[in-house]
């Protein structure tokens, strides 16, 4: 029979097809041999020699002269740096101006690169800047909430070729953040601790779900996974803000980012893939009952109406078989360079 | 500069782009002449003559001894029909029977045949074949809550082409009903009305985001429509559960969703597409502060890191030119049969 699993961080349901799963290597990616990338794209705003085509950046990283991780502001910006917050009520319409920040990190100045294949240095440059820049923009008086994503892939939503990752300041608290911290809070009202250690602390007593674990971070599939391979990675150190990893933990983040990717990639055959660290607001930035976290969701299924239409979603694959394959997968040694 | 809207029902926010927003016919479909189907295909389980390749039907409905609308257990069922309900805690994990149903509704004999394109009386077909199985579902003890959907093409989360809708009936309430149910109260509670009827009130008085209006139904484009074209179609009159709905009501809904449909698939080139009734769950049918309705998701964008990562969407649309957009469109004389 189906089983029904509940997510304890969002209280929402998954089905989960126990009997007629699908085995981990139906969801492998079969691509056809595309054409490689040219290494400098002429018309590409994020290669080398094209910074007049995006606005000026924010922040850069440089060795030898040469940048190596840039953020600029999004050119198609969905929410405006300029102009004054305020705030409308017109009967039920509820409007507040769109007032924030949104910003591309680009994450390597090679245009042919592919994120999951980049070297540890590399991804520690990313968080750095994710880390430098998230600090800057919660002191926008304007600022409640920053989201810092990736879209990899047309499934993803993106169709730019050169590997960046995109920075999102908005003046509220996003209804997804807001849910997870009451829940959390009602935790910790009734049981006095964080609720994330307590699911951190139970997978790893388990054991069948976890896919990697280091000094300082422990990734695994969560019992309740909505989609297939989703996939989530915990600090194991209490913090409510992704702002308050000190430099070691930043380093064993890249490292471990790195190695995850690297595992869907070539697990699962470069799928299109989205991640987001879920970090509290920055006036929750020391609370003891919410716990960051990074959510890596490869885009192997769609969702439909039943989704659309419930808040439930139909996994056909097993978290922990799912999981012990990624166990599995080992990874080609780092090429020379 | 772009605004965020809140969608009242759910307290979601969206970032609708007033000022470089797209215009709705950028937002037509261009779809390449795909061959035409044929009428009947003979490995297709809903084409008439291969009723024993689906599971023994639920209900027929019938003229001159031939089906017209038939409903089915879906083969590859994500609940199990069998099996008794139990509800399992493990320290953080919460386990549920995955039981409930699972049922295809076939929508029309004819193989080649477009939901859009049907005629009133076949759409009415239709919504008697929800309303009828809705009552049976509901009088299982197993089952809280069923949810009523469609998906039109790949995008929308289908690969088959016999036109069909689901049913899926659940031991559980799903979590988008329960948010929906909590908003309502609260709003009953600090207002002493539905909100849902209120929200209509205001669209109506407003009008500039009406699609239409019939004697018993209006259908509009949220004020905080989260994606392009997005729409609700409202009952005027107050009632919390589909399954309430008097004759001549379902007759006026039929006319509705027929129109609906038809102007989508007109004005924006027959788009995929979810449909989607949100129902009160059985045991609240007569509450006061809830009211049933029907959103169409035209999938004309896909979510990203952004949406995964905050619950927050970016419309790059503006509802109100959308509005005006479908409301203009005209249709074609129906073809005589």
């Amino acid at each position: 029979m189906p089983e029904l699993r509940q997510n304890p961080i969002t209280k929402q349901w998954v089905i989960i097809a126990t009997e007629r799963a699908r085995r981990p290597h139906e969801f492998v990616q079969k691509r056809g041999d595309a054409p490689p990338l040219p290494s400098y794209s002429e018309k590409c705003p994020f290669c080398p020699g094209n910074e007049h085509l995006a606005p000026p950046e924010s922040l850069r990283i440089t060795r030898d002269g040469n940048w190596q991780v840039r953020v600029v502001p999004n050119k198609f910006a969905a929410l405006s740096s300029e102009g004054k917050f305020f705030r409308k009520a017109e009967g039920l319409k509820r409007t507040v101006a769109g007032v924030g920040f949104h910003e591309v990190v680009v994450e390597t100045p090679n245009h042919s690169a592919t994120t999951a294949l980049l070297t540890e240095e590399e991804v520690e440059l990313i968080i750095r800047c994710y880390k430098e820049r998230y600090f800057s923009l919660i002191h926008d008086p304007r600022i409640e909430n920053v989201t810092i994503f990736k879209n990899h892939g047309s499934a993803a939503g993106t169709s730019l070729e050169h590997p960046h990752s995109q920075i999102i300041a908005t003046p509220i608290i996003p209804p997804d953040i807001r849910n997870r911290m009451e829940e959390a809070l009602r935790f910790y009202d009734d049981c006095g601790e964080c609720l994330f250690c307590k699911v951190m602390e139970e997978e790893l007593a388990e054991g069948t779900r976890i896919v990697h674990q280091t000094e300082h971070f422990v990734s695994f599939i969560p019992f309740a996974s909505l989609t297939p391979f989703s996939m989530w990675i915990y600090p194991r150190r209490h913090m409510a803000s992704f702002g308050e990893m000190h430099a070691e933990e930043m380093s064993d983040l890249a490292r471990t980012l790195h190695l995850i990717l690297a595992k869907v990639y070539h697990g699962l055959g470069n799928p299109d893939f989205n991640y987001v660290i879920r970090t509290a607001p920055s006036e929750n930035r020391y609370c003891r009952y919410y716990h960051w976290y990074l959510s890596l969701i490869p885009r192997l299924t769609k969702t439909a109406g039943f989704e659309l239409g419930s808040g439930m979603y139909i996994n056909v694959t097993l978290p922990e078989a799912n999981a012990e394959f990624l166990r599995n997968i080992e990874l080609p040694p780092p090429a020379s360079s």
